[in-house]
Order: structure tokens, then sequence, then C-alpha cells
């Protein structure tokens, strides 16, 4: 326990809810649901930001910016979608507030719409209709286009990154002249997503694709990976959806074919959001705080000086002012902290809090030895190493903690994945051991129905590229050809 | 005239309008007032975005992210903000949607909020209102923040980029234990924008500060950098606010000084918005398309192949690929434009469209001679050079480029802004020469009203390090000690 933060094996909830806090990643709003994105938690997003911009733009897309409203009647023309979206919504009625005279503000009631707003939830319906506009012909084709945006779900129950009623996050929106080019789209993006998840945040996942139950309103197929929190639960990391020619029927857009035949056009969305940053944090935090993946932290390496007189802080700054700019060089950021209002353990703690991946502590018999105290925040070892050679050694480890946080969660997930072939023992599992259960399912809904009803498990995927074998459904009994990843989920 | 955009001359507004469609910047939407920013025109706002983004981090600010919805109540807190923004807004009022049994989607009543939410026009109230609880001590200053977001203000009359409903920008929201230091803070970010307007944009600036009348609501003291379009309206292109305590006094921001002593804390905003995209377009370009800065064209550099054979084809594109090499290690952008579907005419046409700097055409010819023939969009000037050296000149030409763009608007607004003293000649300039006029005002709110009201004229700025003169107001004869800067504005 560190800085009021209790620990993760007392109240999982409660330990991560203070964690994003304390750390300063993100709080609570006035406004129902929606998060206030803190300095040290933003400055995370955007090295995602742009670690995935940079993925995207060389898979040849491109960003722009469609509009925050949706009309209200845009929901009803794609019908699965309308189920799925048009609920929990922002809704804006009117466009105007006035003085009442006696010194409030009102909402004026001569200003309200004729149609009805809805502060966007996903974006695919705008996009389409958009895309009529821009598509004639195969020359059009394909257009890979992506926004980062803020977008709105009215959520009841509300939790920090993990479900908040505004959110942040991209939607990829693509056009293509076939079904071919739009799956492989879909796949594409399955895999930069995870490439993404396991190389940057150090998070395993699985690839997979969801049951019908599971699907995006209006796709024909979403594939998504699966990540497996510290808690034993799964958490949905991203999706990728082959959505057919579905919007394009409901907005009319075709296009003619090298061949002069007019058809629609097929398309693919893909999304990932700040809940990501809950992932982050769930899979490598620990009781004294974040553990960040150096590709992502913001600081990579703090120095904490330890000194009596001035003079000693003017060796040490010399010293570190060098060092600094070695790391430079090789992009690696330093942070000094040399602030005479907080004493060593104050700042040893505080940057364990914040998850700096490495920590240097260096006094004045250092500076006589010609030695560093180099802590691992991932490992919390400690070592006393020499200064010479001391740029390339904090590269090295930076390099070590990415792999070794990855490997440790990934080490977790296999320990906590299960196959298991009786339901009595898939309940008792997902009680007091949870995590992933890879068991075998008749393929119906009713059943992925019931088991939901009985235990809070889903199905979580069916992992791409599944090794098909006979088997019998969990409950039902019923054959089976492959075995798919139940959990309960975040 | 070019691919049906109308000649400046002849209708600058509908030029303006035509152009951004064309060169495939943006387009309306469906909804009211909202734009769509096309990828071509967001490659642009991206680049702007990346500057200043990194001049932000290098004055020593972070992002963060604000919730996009405010209580309606917190826009009575500051008595001035209040007029100034709880007006036209999109109000949220319901956060439910619900199928009325005959397959229309409508509000559901039951579903009212007990307040409503303002989409945000601003966000010095909800970032105030957080800021109590980030400061308690001199040790928490200052907070040097900004947010990239959207946001709303319901506009009747509406211009792509000039003036929608929705925008993009930036808003910085700073607090300080002094208001030297606000102030201090306030006259750099002005810097900054001037810097990046004039650096960058190649579009030159007036620094100055607004009257009372044209003050942001809620500051003691407006900022503003202020640009001349070709058509001799101004543009306001950025403004920066010293807030004094008034938010910290709305919100209840305090904090203990070093002499323990509590007090209200010193606020500053700033922003520039996708007009700024509006500023570009209107001050370099022609009736060709774009004239856009090297600095921030998304294509620096494009080449059309000119040929008869494919062996051709293959010759010109090795030679491409070696110059793209290059390039590419002096950070410039290429395109090599082989589409076989077009002809080089149409190529042209496009990329003068589009505002691409540099042209190159590459035939048979020139690869036998060892020649290209470079074209430069700011001139329309071409000429015939070796293929020896050609990545340096080219850089070398991008420079001049960016040089000389920003010169000839810099000319034209020397020529443009005349020094008048008698108002009948004011008048008269407005509507035969409109540009920049500079003359003395005797210093108040009336004299300002009835000039726009006679003139449509406004006073865009009292420049910073004005010149201190005597004279008289060149409405009412009144004495006066400077001169100020009017003109019709967007």
């Amino acid at each position: 326990m560190s800085k009021g933060i209790i620990s993760k094996d007392e109240d999982y909830s409660q330990w991560f809810n203070d964690l994003v806090i304390k750390a300063d990643l993100a709080e609570y709003s006035p406004v129902r649901g929606c998060m206030i994105i803190k300095p040290y938690g933003y400055s995370i997003w955007e090295k995602m930001q742009a670690a995935l911009d940079k993925m995207f733009k060389d898979t040849g897309h491109s960003n722009a910016y469609f509009p925050l409203f949706i009309p209200k009647s845009f929901f009803s023309k794609e019908a699965s979608h309308v189920e799925g979206f048009a609920k929990e919504c922002a809704v804006v009625t009117h466009y105007r507030l006035k003085n009442d005279g006696e010194g409030n503000i009102i909402v004026d009631e001569d200003a309200k719409l004729e149609e009805e707003l809805i502060v966007r939830p996903t974006s695919e319906t705008i996009i389409w209709n958009t895309y009529r506009g821009w598509i004639q012909s195969y020359r059009d084709l394909p257009i890979l286009v992506n926004q980062w945006a803020n977008v709105v779900r009215w959520e009841m129950r509300t939790r920090l990154f993990l479900r908040t009623s505004e959110f942040l996050w991209q939607e990829g929106h693509t056009a293509h002249a076939t079904a071919e080019e739009a799956v492989a789209e879909t796949e594409q993006m399955l895999e930069v997503y995870a490439d993404f998840v396991e190389n940057w945040m150090g998070v395993p996942v699985v690839k997979g694709r969801k049951t019908a139950n599971e699907r995006f309103a209006g796709a024909l197929d979403t594939y998504c990976i699966e990540a497996l929190m510290q808690d034993g639960k799964a958490l949905q990391a991203g999706t990728s959806h082959f959505l057919g020619q579905n919007f394009a029927k409901a907005f009319d857009v075709k296009f003619t074919s090298k061949e002069g035949k007019l058809d629609y056009v097929w398309a693919t969305s893909w999304g990932v959001s700040t809940r990501l940053m809950g992932a982050l944090v769930m899979t490598h935090s620990d009781d004294s705080g974040l553990v960040l993946p150096p590709m992502l932290a913001p600081i990579q390496v703090v120095v904490v000086p330890i000194y009596k007189h001035d003079e000693e802080l003017e060796n040490i700054r010399t010293y570190v002012k060098g060092l600094t700019t070695e790391l430079k060089s090789k992009n690696i950021s330093i942070k000094f902290d040399d602030r005479d209002t907080q004493r060593p353990g104050f700042k040893f703690a505080e940057y364990e809090l914040k998850g700096v991946p490495l920590r240097i502590a260096l006094g004045s018999r250092d500076m006589q030895n010609g030695t560093v105290e180099l802590a691992r925040r991932d490992t919390k070892t400690k070592e006393t190493v020499s200064q010479e050679g001391l740029a390339d050694r904090i590269e090295k480890l930076l390099e070590e903690i990415q792999k070794n946080i990855y490997q440790k969660a990934f080490n977790f997930r296999a320990e906590n994945t299960t196959e298991v072939d009786d339901y009595e023992e898939f309940k008792r599992l997902l009680d007091e051991k949870p995590g992933f259960i890879s068991a075998h399912w008749d393929g119906t809904s009713e059943t992925v129905q019931r088991i939901k009803e009985e235990t809070k498990a889903t199905i979580r995927c069916i992992p791409l590229n599944n090794k098909q074998e006979e088997g019998k459904c969990i409950l039902t009994g019923n054959p089976s050809t492959q075995r798919v990843l139940f959990a309960r989920a975040y």
C-alpha cells in the first residue's frame, strides 16, 4: 500500500480507481460520467496516438474530420445499427440560451431544433452519407480514412478510462470495391492493433472473432483483440469490423466497376479508445503504483540527487547534464528532480507511483566512486553500477524492461488460461481462479445466453487459426468442432 | 479561372468557397453549419497542429483533456463571460432515444436531464472549476495546460473554415501566482502565435490589443494578431487573454503564497482554430488554386512523367527513386504521379489547384539531356535545369518560395495600409481600396460604435509598441494620443 492506495488483492476495482487518481492520470468531472484526463495521463495517451497514427499512415490511411453531431434520422437508416446505437445518447434539442430577466440562464424555447441532433456515439452513418458524394467509380476506391475524435455513449455505471460517457478514440472507415479487399483491410487493422498493444503497451492479446451475439451493430463480422487483466477478467482492447455492403445500401453508395457494372461499396470500420489506458494500468501496475512500458513512459529515467551542500548538488548537476545529452541522442527522456522542497524518499515513492521505468539515485559517495544507484520499477531491484557506459546500459535496460513486463503478463495469462470440459469445473474456476477458459461450445446463441446468465461469463472470441477438434459443448453436450475463449469481462 | 472556380476579382467570397471545395480541403455537411474536413485539408491542419504543439511544449506547456459538456449553471458564475458565451450554444437536454413502436426513433421524454448540458463553446468555466482541486499553494503554480478540442458556437451565417458551428482549436489555460507572470504568459503566447503565423503560414500579422468593445468575455485584456486578406478585409488569426482573477473568483480558486497569504490565482487563456486554414487560403491563393507555404504543404514536390512507352516510364521511375531518397534525407516530401488514367496537362492543373509548391515534369528528352523542367507554384515560372544537384536546388527553392509568399503578402499589406486623418477619406477608402486604415480615435466606445454602424469597420487592434503622437479623432475631432488600426473584418 502506498500513498493511500488500497492493495489490489484486497479490492482490485478500488485499487484501479485510487491508482488512476493518485498517479495523476485522470479524475471524474462534475459532468456525470465524463472524465478529465490530466497532463500526466494525457502524455501517455499522446504517445499511444503518435505510435498508432504512424502505423495507420504506414498502411496508407489519411486522417479527416467529420461533424460531432449526427441528425437523428441517420440512425434509422441501417436496421441493426439503430438497435445498437440509437439508445443511450446525448441529444441536442435547442441551440440557444437566454437570460430569464431574473439573472438566470434558461434554455430558449424559441430555439428548438426541427430535427434533434445526436452527439456521435460512432460515425458510420454520417461518414457513409458523405462517401456517397466521394465515390462514383472504382477509381475513387479504396478510401482509407481515419478520424481522431471524442464520442459520447451515455453510461449509467462509469469507471475511469474503462467506461466513460465521453471518451477519446480513433475510428477508421474504409470503402472498397470488393468484399475480399474489405476483409483483408479488416484483418490488416486487427494485426496493426495487436502489434501496437503487444509491442508498445506490453500487453499480450488473443486475436479472434466475435460470435454473432457480440458483433458490432451493423457488421457482418467483428474481429477483436482480447487481453487478460490481473484480476482474471478479460478486456476487449480493440475491434475491427467487416461491414459488408450494409452501410452502402443504407446510404445508397454505389460505384461503377472497371467492367462498367454498378454495385454497392464494401466497408470496414475499426477503433481503439482511451480504454487502452485502463488496460495499460490494469495489466502491469502493482500496489506501489503504475508500471509503465518504457516505450510509452512520459519520463523514462529520473535522477534523484542526494546531497547536503549546494556544492555537491552542482557536481551532480554537471554530471547529469552530460548524461542527458547522451540519452537525448538515443531518444531517451530523462528528468532531473532537483526540487529542494521534497526529500529523496518522498521522490522515490512519487516516481514509483508514476511508473517511471528507471530511477537513478546519485549521492556524494557515488560521485567520488564514479557510480550511480540504478533502480528498476518493474522488478524493484537496485544495483550500484559504474557511471562509465551508463547511457548504453540504460538503453539496454529499457529494452529489457519492455520485454520483461510483456513476458510477465504473458506468463500470467498462460497460468490463467485453462482448458475445461466440465460445466461444474467451469463455474468453479470462474469463481476461484478467474481467467480465460477454453471450452467447447455448440455454436448457438441460446447457449451463450444461458452461460452468461448463470456465470456472467461470455465468449470473448473465437481465436483466429483456431485448432479444429471434436468435442462436446460445455453446457449442452452437443457436438462442437472447436474450443472458444470464455471469461468474465470489463 | 480553373476547374469551375470563379475569379477572385469577380467574387472573392465565391472564389474562396469554390476553392476550398475544389481543392479538397473541406465541404459542408448535412448538419447545419458543420463542415467535413477532407483528408487533404486535414493533412495541412495536422502540420499546423504539430508545429504549434511543439512550440507550446518548448514553452513549458502540457496537454490535457476536459469534458465536452459543461453544466449550464457554470456559465452564470462569471458575470461578463455569461453575456458573451451563454447565447448561441448547442444544448443537450436528453440522454436517451427510443423506438416509438412504429419504427421511428424518438427522444425518450423520461430521459430528461435535471440540468441541461452545454456543448463547450470554450472551456474556461469547467477548467477553472477543476483547477480549484489542483491548486492549494504557490508550489502548485504555474499550471501551464493546453487542450486540443472541438468546440461549438451556433452560427446563423457560416462559411467554411472562417465561421462554422463546430470547429477545431486549441485552448491554453494557465494559472499563475502573480499578475505580472500571467501578463508575461499572455504576451509570450501572442509571440508564439505571431511566430507561427508569419514563419510557417507565411502570413504577416500586426500584434496588438483589442479595445474594450472587442475584448474576450471575462478578460481584462485581449491581445491579438491581425492579418489582411487579399480582398482588403482583416482577419483575427489568434487571441491571447489576460483574465486577471475573474475566473479564480468565480470558481473560488485560491492559493497560499510563499509568505503564507491566501490570494486568488491569476489566469490567462489563448487560442487559435481551424480558422487559420481560411487565413492561409485567403492570403496566398490565386485563380488557379491554392498556393501553399512549403512548410505546411502535404506534398512539397510532385513529379509528373511524360512518356510514350513503358520503357521510358521505367527510366523515369528509376531516376525519381534516387531523387526521392535524396529528398527524404532532407525531410522533403515528394510524390511521383504515375497514374496512366490522366494526361500530364490534367495533372498540372490538379497540382496547381492543390497548391503543391514545386512541380517537376520529366520526359524522355529530359532523361537524355540529364535535365528536368521545374515549375514554381508561387510565381508560375518554369525553367529547365540539370538533374545534377537537383535535390539541393529544390531545398533552396522551397526556402525561397516560403520567403517569397511571405514577402508578397507583406508588400500587399504595406500597399493596403493607409494613414488617414479625414472621415470622408476614411469612408471612401473602405469602399474603393479596402485595407488597414491607421487613424486617430478618441478612446470612447461610442465612437467605435458609430463608426461601425456607418462604415462596418471596427478597430482591429491598438498595435503593440504603438507610436505616441498627438492627433484628432477621425470621427469626433476629440484629442487622441495614438493611431489605431481600423478595417472591415471577417
